[in-house]
């Protein structure tokens, strides 16, 4: 036997970020506020997932004025959507091995 | 929407954490060298996340000897159990909002 780890990629391992992306692939854009507010964290927490998901091209961002307010709105790639979609699938395998 | 990401227990962020603790919940005990062929790891990497798998008590280990050799052989305790579970019906319901 050997479990199939190897499709769990490491920029999901956090819990942050699978939610990131769990909000983001479900949203077609959503400002950051917004998801603060989805998963419960503080400022720099998410700042720094989402930097670290912009790095790897799973999602970008578009950054407008709503009034003078600086609004920025995140959005999960083509790339970042089969990654994260791969992950999922090894994740339910190793779920269902378990039962 | 809130998405639960508070289910995802800190320990099981790393695949590594997670192959681990896949293979124990299966196996009643495993040693070092079969772990490591399960899961496709260096032994210094092994030994790490053992070790932090055993400071949260979710898994324990036994040391005999087989002639002269040691022999080290890992558990899942009823804790790590219970928190792998819960762990693993979190990514379930992640991957359930998904479809």
């Amino acid at each position: 036997m050997k479990i199939s780890i190897d499709g769990l990629h490491k920029a999901f391992e956090s819990r942050v970020r699978l939610g990131i992306m769990s909000v983001l692939s479900v949203n077609d854009r959503v400002d950051f506020n917004s998801l603060k507010d989805y998963l419960d964290v503080t400022d720099g927490n998410l700042a720094s997932h989402l930097k670290a998901l912009e790095n790897e091209e799973f999602i970008n961002l578009t950054k407008t004025f709503v009034g003078r307010k600086p609004n920025t709105q995140y959005f999960i790639t083509p790339l970042g959507k089969k990654a994260f979609n791969d992950h999922l699938k090894t994740l339910e395998q190793l779920i269902k091995s378990q039962k």
